[in-house]
């Protein structure tokens, strides 16, 4: 039986595991913080003390934690999971960071014999409960088709994108595209609203034509009604947007409308809105145009 | 039988007219420029010699014109619909002008008894001659429902979305975001490449995840290879996001990345690019980033 | 003696005229709102009571209105100034408005025989009290040499910058660049703030090296008190941002922080500080980075 | 006598440590690259063979060198600065870098008794040699007082600005302002030449009036002329925009001017324009505009 060492059993990390768990793996977690339940021993899995106890036995080693820091001290600290690998261990980072954390990790990993791969996930809580992820992989051939078994229960779309870093690299390219998505979107939303069109039915006619899009799809509704409620954090999409345009400058890749949205969230945050749903950015449309964030009519 | 005027006979207008001659309507079709082919007579139309006799004897009248100056004429020129119109005449202007001029226009017809509606279309060459466009249209509930017949035929999604002016709105919001997403597209491919990371697989999974838009759909594939044939010309979107930019100044409502990607589609046009496919905008990008529009690898 | 129409008593207008009349010109005004004093009177001026009145007998007249379409009515309408000049007549417009319209009325005049100039100003009310004005002005050559007894006294500096419309758009340029410089001036001061630099020292040092500018020796000591009385008004610099905007599309160039700025005014002029000075582009800022326009330490 | 460590010697640190030295101080000079002159010696200084040896009796110890990394080798490094330093001596950095780090090496300093500075310039190669710079100067009050006998050698305007850290984000304000002004100046050149005004005498309009600027002033007539050879580079400007770019978003400060300019110059940098002056901006704005960058009548 493959045994996993799972670090970080965070929101999305902690239904991973027991994910895992259920399907047959021999699913050692472990947080900084204990996991506040027992589902993961529950579905078969084991609590560890510590990052050593959850790598030393391990085959493979997956880390979901918040940002390119906490990678870099779970895995290259000196209690860290290259500190106590096994050679040979598949190390799957699938936090969200900068690709080039992933390729500093990637380097020394293979100094040790430990094959690593960056695999950041889209989909949510949601997604991690129900084991539908999306997971763009970057590292080795080889060491994708290793993880396989591992990736295909949590995620549903798992795809191999090219070397280390690339999944990252993929990743903030979908965040880059979520963010400017959800701001056209608000700017066509109070743009509407100043000229009193049927925003039901305009939101209708606009999904289903070439300006169709996943925000029309699953966030606009919520705007038109001002809940903003999360679903994934201005905090962490703010983030996200530093991991984008630092990469982008690094490449020599100049991104205008990313660079534009990277502010505009960053205001949102700046304003105290940072726990909001990133569809939120309607709100700072409105703020800018003058408008109260009340649904004209209600 | 209902007699439909139908003025612009162009590469939207031509097939149009076509449909509804087709459908069993009596099509009286005019153009200043006379139509290149007799399709519109095989179909059982005919041709008129102004639009005076375009008009005289119809019960609905349809524009499908350039821009709002080619709609101010043909509508109230002196030689225009509105002066050889019958009371009660429906009148449906379907071409992408200025919110501001579909109002006027309204507001002269009722003067002369004549029932006005915008009706702005999306879909393309290939949804005119299939009748599958998207309309949204603009004025009263109970001019929509006498327009329903006509519109039908050559639209697959019609959508009453607000009064007078309101299809317009919507149509200019629909070319904010259709423009904003291929921008943002464009940023994205080309961080992509730059990181070398396979595209395709990227894309893949992009389009399959909260970033998923219809012009990862329909557009990233010819991106990729640089395949910039229209489609929808640079020079058309951006006489478009001049209704945009204008229509959401005039309301007060503040549109930054709006305003930031007409300053791009301006930019392209300035080069050169107007008759390309508005997907070029990635041209753009890659000049900016010092990167050559050929793909790597190929 | 020269006489001279002068339509448009404000603001502007009113010390302009009494300039002139004190200079030993035959002043005639005319202000659609009778003046609200009689400083022009008692200057040794006349109050006519029609544009026709004011324009009859005069071998100059000046215009200092509003806008485009003011300029429209007062040169181009039935009533208008064209309508009742005299052969020969010198028509300078000292209004701020598009380059397109100043083009429109010259090429008006010269069919009548009126010899038409653009003289925008810059310097507000007190370079209108004082005579101080900066004038950049429009038109032929020869009819710039007629007009500088004129201009010489109510500007300081007079410039003769090119054709017909070359006057506004030089104009158009300044405000482009005052409206950038407030805006980056506003950003560096939230910066400075939010580093709890002593902001007094730090502006000083700023205006003594390249980063120096008018903005900073005339405005920034106002800004950092939160003093945002006009001065320049919002909603004018709004305005004249619609007249760079257009212009530079109008011409294919692209003004990427031109039009940044401009949606940045908008926003202002939105939520309803129209009627602040520009330098308000800091209280902006300051919201955006969710910061009180509060001094800090007051 | 005071004995100073002089570690920096390029195009900047060099004629600053002859000015030192000229003054009357006790000056020891290092570089990685040895000096290609004898300037230093022959000005009375001398040349050490590591930075202890110019550290090791200095008073003290002034860095000129490229970016934060090089501040952190040379002052923090194993062979470094406070690695040899004397308690008691006065460490003035002035080279320009990122706040953050010019905080971390006061907080290092302390530690071991050494009173730090940071005291980045503007003025360039000129007021290096000419001793005029203008210096800001973050850190305690009463070490700014024992620097100044050293500051005053080399600067025309010396000023403290705030506590440690403040030198540098006034640095970084003021290139924030440099950028955009210069920008500014590039769009409303080529606004001008697209409307064929007279851009010398517009220019001299323009300055003379609230849009006066030192980029008008100084860099004006060489964006006219096209001639952009440095003066100070795009890359060096690229590099300090990310240092402000970084430090706003540090300090949740929105700066959308000051992101969308450094879009621009990391524009010019990717496109190999790296080396020319900044006032390069103008060929972008040419660039995106399609217009060559040869002057029109030339």
């Amino acid at each position: 039986m493959t045994t996993v060492g799972f670090i970080g059993l965070g929101i999305m990390g902690g239904p991973m595991a027991v994910n895992l768990a259920e399907a047959g793996f021999d699913v050692v977690g472990f947080d900084v913080v204990p996991p506040r339940n027992d589902l993961l021993t529950r579905a078969g899995g084991r609590i560890a003390g510590s990052v050593a106890e959850a790598v030393r036995k391990a085959d493979v080693v997956v880390t979901m934690v918040r940002d390119s820091a906490d990678v870099e001290t779970v895995a290259l600290g000196e209690q860290g999971i290259l500190a106590h690998a096994r050679p040979g261990l598949l190390y799957i980072d699938m936090s969200s960071i900068s690709p080039t954390t992933s390729r500093d990790v990637a380097a020394e990993a293979e100094l040790l014999g430990v094959r690593a791969l960056d695999a950041p996930v889209s989909g949510g809580e949601s997604g991690a409960i129900e084991g539908s992820l999306s997971i763009m992989v970057g590292g080795d051939a080889e060491d994708f088709q290793a993880a396989l078994p591992v990736l295909e229960v949590v995620g549903a779309t798992v795809v191999h994108v090219g070397p280390h870093g690339a999944g990252q690299t993929v990743k903030a390219a979908n965040q880059l595209i979520v963010a400017g998505t959800i701001e056209l979107v608000a700017e066509a939303i109070v743009f509407l609203e100043a000229y009193e069109v049927d925003t039901d039915a305009a939101v209708r006619v606009l999904a289903g034509g070439l300006a169709g899009n996943r925000i029309l799809d699953r966030k606009a509704a919520g705007m038109l009604a001002r809940t903003f409620e999360p679903g994934f954090r201005i905090d962490l999409h703010h983030k996200d947007m530093g991991i984008v345009t630092t990469a982008a400058r690094d490449a020599g890749v100049v991104i205008p409308l990313g660079s534009a949205v990277a502010q505009l969230i960053a205001a949102l945050k700046a304003q105290g809105d940072g726990g909001l749903d990133h569809s939120a950015l309607l709100k700072l449309v409105e703020q800018l145009s003058g408008r109260s964030t009340v649904r004209p009519g209600s």
